[in-house]
């Protein structure tokens, strides 16, 4: 491995020769190598004050785990896309007050209401290169699992001394698949409220019909609060907390912005794919999405099918219905997205190119020579055993009975050692989100769609190769060979789902504090299983971490020769997303993203009317219909438009994750929050199309006017430092 | 009524003082009266001559009853949508030699393939004012079915005195809902030949996933040829027929139009009910369609169901699932439409206007007073008995067999009466045409299916208000009050598919030749239903008649104000569609459908292959592919596209029937062939809308391409007075 600050200037070099200037999720420290180009394409801030995570803009934009928020007002006021805060609104919504339908509005701080156990907002407080931490001196020699579990303890190392201090979570991320390693230190506000969430009827304007379409006209949006401790410091949600103050907001830009218009996004975009070998292209979209859509798809159907004429467990599934569904249209758009652009004979001729150029010569060869082919052996090794990895993944999603079971034994093994040397995951850190996860599996669980869905998987895993099957599991259900008999799994099941106690909260909860002991004494069908199984887990993982030792060693080998070959052409090196800060770079435009297709830049409100039907989920509230029909905008409206805006659309390098993130324009100010991709750029996380994908944000103007004119929350406006009132001046 | 040369006068009056350019499918008579606004549009030719039915082009624009066509050649030669052509094309597919599948192109006159039984070609020889003759002398006290029985009378006198000489086929068409008729004869060409079909992957590209879409990709085009009797007379089907020779065809201009550009479209568009009063609107919009639509989903339903499982069933069905898709798909468009674009309350205001209008003066009062309000009394009247008309039509579509046995019984009764006296339809003139669809029905039944249609149908029937009941239907099925048992209906149907021999061909067609008292004997279950449903149905009948005679004496009223009340707005008032022959003119233009979105003008080839899956309905020729991909497109080629057009839009006023109209530049050549609409402008039948709705062509460029560099049909290019191999030359 060749010593990572010969790596950071490679990757230096990278970007300042890319010459394409929207793709790229850029890490903060990268931004002022590409501050030219930065500046060319409109930028007016100094491109090192925007990497400074301690300034504006980069000090306000926080995560929410899995989505991002930036904070707006100097009190904590934070804003993120309503579909972020959904299952906060449920957590507080009964059948009498269904916040989802109604929306919510705080008219006192008092008012704002807990976003529930498990919510989080994460400051990003410092990013520190830890390459050197995390490989210097390992040895060439360590291979597979040992190099893995080397890393995985430098890891946990750099993890446990950052969080020493305390008030902090940290995490070590692998960037350009291991390239290089980054310390990330977030401070964890565990008390989140919600302050504004409008309807259902404009936060999820056009529902499941028009999620990943345009045009959109969509209120994606919703107001936290972050709370702290009387003390300032972060603390569980408590009736004495105060609003935190963090040291940076966004200033938000009422006038809004026009076509053209230079715009950055800032946020935590969760997966990208863009350096993957053609094989595991080939994997992804022969293979993998095809095979979980159909998985998916019998879910769905089981899931309706089980719970039809029950409006109660409809009511719990729903939710899992709906994110299966939006997972399925995102994998039938991607399948489609890459038939349509021929991602994998790209891939493929381009990967046949960087191979021409090592070969090209003699030092590349020596350099770089078998970096490609031991890393397709690699990907070999790991497809073959993919039907076991999605099956294990399918069952461990669906059967939330058994995941609940494995999890309580396996933290009772991890009990038993050190802290430091527990797996990460089942860590005295993580004990807290554990038993979060356990709490909040009621939400969603209904027996007996739970037992019927895992009855369907565990007769489907029956049919994989037989020596890809768990002995335990198979004598279990009483499997032979690859054949399972459905009956014979389904009573078995049925039995289990009768003895079990872990249906229920409390009962769930105790486990976690049980001993291995105790656990293995237990007569719960589910405890039974997983103490069963946990000898073959624990082999199947040391065979996974043995490939993912390789993975480690060889990854960044074929990194680094395509980073050097991209850089010999010019081509952009922003890694891979992985969860991490980054910012974006482009401009507000419409597409052609198909033949005889044009999307315009923004839609009006005219849209919305023409969209309107009174009927889910096209049904606006009335004070909104009314106030749209009478025109009152005010100075709200873009008088190119002539009317109010709802949605733009931009060209910026986003993906999922990246849900809520703020737009700025070029000075640094909050003009807007992206929410969604259009469905033709869908496959935008293996593959960035500047001229068809295209990401969806909310205007900041239609933001301020509900809040404004319809919603009648002007004391948010002035807590952003706005007037409110302005929908009634021009 | 008043005397026809003042309606006429009128009709001339309104026409010239509409404002707008765009609406309006006129008669050819009445294009004279637009040429101002026609010239002004862009249309290069005398008007007088574009309405000349002896002339080019309008002599040359034939129907096929319930589509378009045009002469192409002096040989006969037919430019059709190949949709149009779907069931000949399939009369003459076999499982080993699917042309639906392979496309078709005859290589000489001898592989010309006969359409089948039914297929017709109608050249409109002449259109006259017979106003004077249906209503000249008719007292002003003749009401209701006498109305109803006189106007019958007269229409049937004018047909048999046009059709007298032979060789013809007459029909009396009503404009203005009775203001004005006129007496239609058309040369009925009854040997239709198939010469060329394009590969289904071109003919019906896209598919149902694309049907009523754009942008559109579709090559919706099929060549006939007219064949007559040696002595240029039409015949039947017979070998030595020859080439029909038209007095008229089009001259296909092979550079196509561009954006912009003025176009006609000429052809029979079937039905439109753009004046029709506001209860009319809402009865359609708020029973009608949505109600058919869920009877029509469930009638898809069954069909898959019993079909299942049974590929030549499904087969049998296929298009009967396809046209109900197809139907269910537009209704749900209209709704979709009329919810978007409000046409009910905009109608209600239009009405209101009116009243107001004809309130206002003193002269008008006295003569349009009550005519708004007695045709909405009759409205009434006819709504009342909607549940029996829909259940009964339901009925009769869906049990073939019904059908079938009531016709035979009918033709029975009508042949005990002199010729003259006989229904319409059940005439000697009719009966070639019941024995065709007698001959016709075995393509698409299966007993199964059928049966299974007809119980759920009859057991919904039983659900609606019992007054509109039929005792017989009742006392036949078991059916009490209001209820039906559901088993008591299947058994009886299986009961009576089980004895029928009216699946048999032979034996169905047999029956059309019995008398009254050998059916009354027959102990057919199905012709003994229809015995006793006979006594009823005349009674039912004469009801319709009733309540028809009165509208063919209340609407021409309701119109005549109506069409004076526009003119004093200056706006337009092209009688309704009722299948004759009409022109509209507009431009190539695309549209902004929706708020945030644009439909450009043009598609190419470059859309065609980024939809290709090489699955269907996405599945192109390898040839065309090839043919794209090696972009072999020479003087086809558009100049500003920079490659090969595929359809285009127009703002041209078109609806169902319009399918396989020519679209003609300026100078009336032809540039192309119309074929759906956008799914936007689907409630255009109802409401005119020229900022959405667009019509969809295939391009002429398109269709010579593909004739000449994909298909080798050189030999039809030169027929057309074209050069062939104009894909290898720029």
């Amino acid at each position: 491995m060749r010593h990572p600050s010969v790596v950071a200037a490679l990757l230096v070099l990278a970007a300042a020769g890319q010459a394409s200037a929207d793709e790229g999720m850029w890490p903060p420290d990268q931004l002022p190598e590409i501050a030219k180009q930065l500046r060319a394409a409109g930028l007016r801030l100094d491109a090192s004050r925007l990497a400074d995570l301690d300034e504006e803009p980069l000090g306000a934009v926080i995560s929410l785990g899995g989505c991002t928020a930036s904070f707006v007002s100097p009190e904590g006021l934070a804003i993120t896309n309503h579909h972020c805060a959904e299952s906060a609104i449920q957590y507080n919504s009964t059948p009498e007050r269904n916040l989802m339908k109604t929306g919510f509005l705080a008219r006192t701080r008092d008012e704002e209401l807990f976003a529930g156990p498990g919510s989080r907002i994460l400051v990003t407080v410092e990013v520190r290169d830890v390459t050197g931490d995390v490989l210097g001196g390992l040895g060439a020699d360590v291979h597979g699992k040992a190099r893995f579990d080397a890393i995985e303890k430098r890891t946990k190392d750099l993890v446990a001394a950052g969080e020493a201090p305390g008030g902090v979570r940290c995490r070590v991320a692998a960037f350009h698949g291991g390239l290089q390693y980054k310390l990330i230190t977030q401070m964890e506000i565990r008390d989140v409220r919600i302050v504004y969430a409008p309807a259902e009827g404009i936060g999820n304007y056009g529902g499941e019909v028009d999620n990943w379409m345009w045009p959109r006209h969509t209120g994606d949006f919703t107001f936290y609060r972050a709370y702290v401790g009387p003390n300032g410091l972060p603390a569980d949600h408590a009736r004495e907390n105060v609003p935190y103050r963090p040291k940076r907001w966004l200033r938000v830009q009422p006038a809004g912005v026009h076509e053209g218009d230079f715009v950055l996004s800032a946020g935590y975009p969760g997966t990208t794919s863009r350096y993957r070998t053609a094989r595991e292209v080939e994997n992804a979209f022969a293979w993998r999405y095809p095979t979980t859509l159909e998985r998916n798809r019998t879910w769905i159907y089981i899931l309706e099918r089980e719970t039809q004429g029950r409006p109660e467990a409809a009511i719990k599934v729903a939710r899992q219905v709906s994110g299966l569904n939006n997972t399925s249209k995102n994998y039938q758009g991607m399948l489609d997205g890459a038939a349509r652009s021929g991602i994998l004979p790209r891939r493929r001729a381009e990967e046949a190119s960087l191979r021409q150029w090592i070969d090209a010569e003699p030092e590349r060869r020596a350099r770089y020579g078998s970096a490609l082919a031991d890393l397709d052996a690699l990907v070999e090794h790991m497809i073959a055993g993919r039907e076991r990895d999605l099956h294990y993944e399918m069952l461990a999603r669906s059967s939330r009975l058994l995941d609940v079971a494995v999890r309580a034994y396996r933290l009772s093994r991890e009990r038993e050692k050190p802290d430091a040397e527990r797996e990460p995951g089942y860590q005295e850190r993580d004990e807290k989100r554990l038993r979060e996860t356990f709490q909040r599996l009621d939400r969603g669980f209904d027996p007996q769609a739970d037992r019927a869905v895992a009855a369907r998987f565990i007769v489907d895993y029956a049919a994989i190769p037989v020596e890809q099957h768990d002995p335990v599991f198979d004598r279990w259900f009483g499997i032979e060979a690859e054949r399972a008999d459905g009956e014979r799994v389904a009573s078995r099941l049925a039995e289990m789902y009768a003895a079990t106690g872990l249906a229920d909260q409390a009962t769930r909860l105790a486990w976690l504090d049980k001993s291995a002991a105790e656990i293995e004494a237990s007569d719960d069908p589910f405890l039974q299983l997983a103490v069963a199984l946990y000898p073959g887990d624990r082999a199947e993982e040391a065979r996974e971490e043995e490939l993912r030792g390789r993975d480690q060693e060889l990854r960044p080998r074929y990194m680094e020769a395509l980073v050097a070959f991209r850089k010999s052409q010019g081509r952009p090196v922003a890694p891979d997303a992985n969860g991490t800060l980054r910012v974006s770079y482009g401009k507000v435009t419409g597409a052609s993203p198909r033949d005889g297709l044009v999307y315009q830049p923004f839609t009006t409100v005219a849209g919305l009317l023409a969209k309107e039907t009174g009927k889910d989920p096209f049904a606006s509230p009335q004070a909104l219909l009314d106030a749209v029909k009478q025109g009152r905008f005010g100075a709200y409206r873009d008088a190119r438009l002539g009317t109010l805006p709802v949605n733009h659309l931009t060209n910026l390098d986003t993906t999922g994750g990246n849900s809520g993130s703020p737009t700025l324009n070029a000075k640094g100010e909050f003009v807007g929050i992206g929410f969604d991709r259009t469905y033709e750029g869908i496959d935008s996380s293996w593959s960035f199309d500047p001229e068809v994908g295209r990401a969806i944000h909310v205007d900041v103007r239609y933001i301020l006017w509900i809040l404004d004119e319809v919603d009648g929350a002007g004391h948010l406006l002035r807590e952003m430092g706005l007037q409110s009132g302005m929908a009634s001046r021009e």
